[in-house]
């Protein structure tokens, strides 16, 4: 299912698959536009939620939309919304209009309407799109059952609001851990003709083996020919696994929050640089590694910066689990390119060893995935 | 008095006048090496009491020294700690043989002599270190002649004490607030052969008037052949009086502390961002700068950050207040070098405004500056 592609977007265009950090309100945390391009990040996802509530649509289309606001000049991906209205504490009222909630910042009222989040994602002018959907808690049937049939009204409803022909407009598949709902789902959100496919509702609470299960269902079922972007996903094993199963764009918070925890990625899994193990390593996070932290910096300095709560270590951090994962991308799509990610998969796991306690439901889907491709042949 | 120089040191060689940016904590908060490379920063200061409590000054010379695990090759300044010691709240004995005080971090019980804080320094490996002096309250009389002979007779001892020969010791004058006192701790250490000279004890409450009175004091005193440091200062207005009576070298947090907090420096005076009037505002801080952050971001993107409480707010304001001081040094040293720094000074007041209450002060100063340079014919 691996496979690679290059999205062409009013912003440029970029290689598949691909990881998408995080600049949930305009900036990607800690990071500026000049070292996303260093770093050479083909996308980055904004969130309608927080823009809508601060600064505003509004106020970002009149500064030009969220590219010239941010000063990022590349392309741009933005949520719809729902996924925050839907976590959020505390009131909220779910019709078949849309979803009425509170802010988190003042506590004042607002409704999402798929006409509403089309329209405020048209202001920012944002590249992708997404419709809006009701993120459904994954083990309980029945409501996955009502929110995969909103989620189906709301799609249509978004499509015909959209306006913008230089916006691309993604559908998303529901359905929680339920197969034949995630089956039914597909087959709807594919017929309508969006320019592209997302999957939601997985990473929310779920196993990692019923999230690989889901995939596996989901992503045969979904167009080939259009890009498929599985939301919220970004651990490096996960991208490995969404990767493997025909998954073209990821994004997640996770890389950039790990790293202002003081955690970090290596190939043989995250580290956590505050441990006093690290005090006085000269060491850099990874040997061998090209990201700025590592060419300059040793543990033993980074380990001081977090103990000493200077805002560089979150920096330092972030640069480097960015570089991590964007490099992983990059690996992968060589390696696809080259025939090779079935041994590239292999490799990964040899090295990457996942911490405490979700180890072993890795470990489980690890090797449920190779008993398939066993059967497969391979 | 205004003059440049170059100062020559095992790092490199740093044009003077010069504005040290601070680390304190072994990173000029929010900022990279390489971004105070790409701002010209010229030398650095870092904190001896910050650093000898975490992580320990024999960390970092077991790491190879304070440049290399900072991952700054350029020249760093290190002051003694005294400054910080006298300025602990709680328990602190200062006798004559050093001053036992409690860490602000856990409590513990430590204390500095001249012979510690040098030898810190000759681990920590700066390029230049300073002695250890006792920083009165300015106004008491009585305490200022005491602290400023228990500081004659520390600069002695720590002259004695040290050893590194790839490493300049700096001595301090006092004296408080009173011309005699500071025409007396000039003179003395004037005598005893330091490779610099820092004026001390300013800018720790006195009025603005004082402090220039003082000023116009003592650097005549001072060997013209030394660089002469005045310590923990930095707005722009006591830059342009500091160089224009004799200072080669300062150092402050304020450009730094006030980034943080939103305010930013221009020609016309402070600006703080947070303020509702730069809600849509699409100019840069300054028009015309030059800095990372006035080339690519709106006052409207900052003041969102700001209000959003992005990490990134206090980059970019750190990379402009930097900069606008770095540059309007080395516009300070051009006007030198072409006799005109009379009318760059002329020039900077006529449109920098000092904001509320220091204005008053401020202007005083200015009139007398004025009228002194009057009665001198220009």
């Amino acid at each position: 299912m691996a496979r690679v592609g290059v999205l062409h977007t009013p912003h440029g265009q970029v290689p598949t698959p691909v990881f998408c950090p995080v600049g949930t309100q305009a900036t990607v945390k800690a990071i500026t536009p000049r070292e996303l391009h260093d770093l050479q990040a083909g996308m980055i996802l904004g969130n309608t939620y927080h823009l809508y509530l601060r600064p505003g649509a509004e106020l970002i289309a009149q500064l030009g939309g969220l590219h010239r606001f941010m000063g990022w000049d590349g392309p741009i991906l933005t949520d719809s919304g729902g996924f925050q209205v839907f976590s959020l504490e505390g009131l909220r009222r779910i019709g078949d209009d849309g979803v009425m909630f509170r802010s988190h910042i003042d506590g004042s009222t607002h409704t999402f309407t798929p006409e509403l989040v089309v329209d405020v994602q048209e202001k920012l002018g944002s590249d992708i799109a997404m419709v809006l959907d009701e993120c459904a808690e994954p083990h309980d049937y029945d409501y996955a059952v009502a929110a995969m049939e909103r989620t189906h009204r709301w799609a249509e409803r978004c499509l015909k609001a959209h306006r913008r022909p230089d916006q691309s407009l993604f559908g998303i598949v529901q359905g929680g851990i339920h197969a034949d709902l995630r089956r039914a789902s597909a087959e709807a959100i594919a017929s309508m003709g969006f320019a592209g496919h997302a999957i939601g509702g997985l990473s929310v609470g779920e196993t990692k083996a019923d999230m690989l299960r889901i995939l596996d269902v989901v992503t045969p079922l979904l167009p080939p020919e259009r890009p498929r972007y599985l939301m919220g996903v970004g651990s490096p094993e996960d991208l490995v696994e969404g990767v493997a199963r025909g998954v073209d764009i990821f994004d997640c918070v996770l890389p950039t929050r790990l790293a202002r925890n003081g955690a970090v990625f290596t190939p043989e899994g995250r580290l956590n640089l505050r441990n006093t193990a690290h005090r006085d390593d000269p060491r850099p996070i990874q040997e061998g590694c090209g990201c700025y932290t590592c060419q300059n910096f040793s543990r033993a300095y980074l380990r001081h910066l977090i103990v000493a709560q200077e805002m560089l270590a979150a920096r330092l951090n972030t640069l480097h689990n960015l570089h991590f994962l964007l490099d992983l991308m990059r690996r992968m799509r060589t390696a696809i390119l080259e025939g090779a990610m079935a041994s590239f998969r292999e490799a990964f796991w040899e090295r990457y060893q996942v911490a405490d306690a979700v180890a072993r439901e890795h470990n489980r889907a690890r090797w449920n995935s190779r008993a398939r491709r066993s059967s497969a042949g391979k």
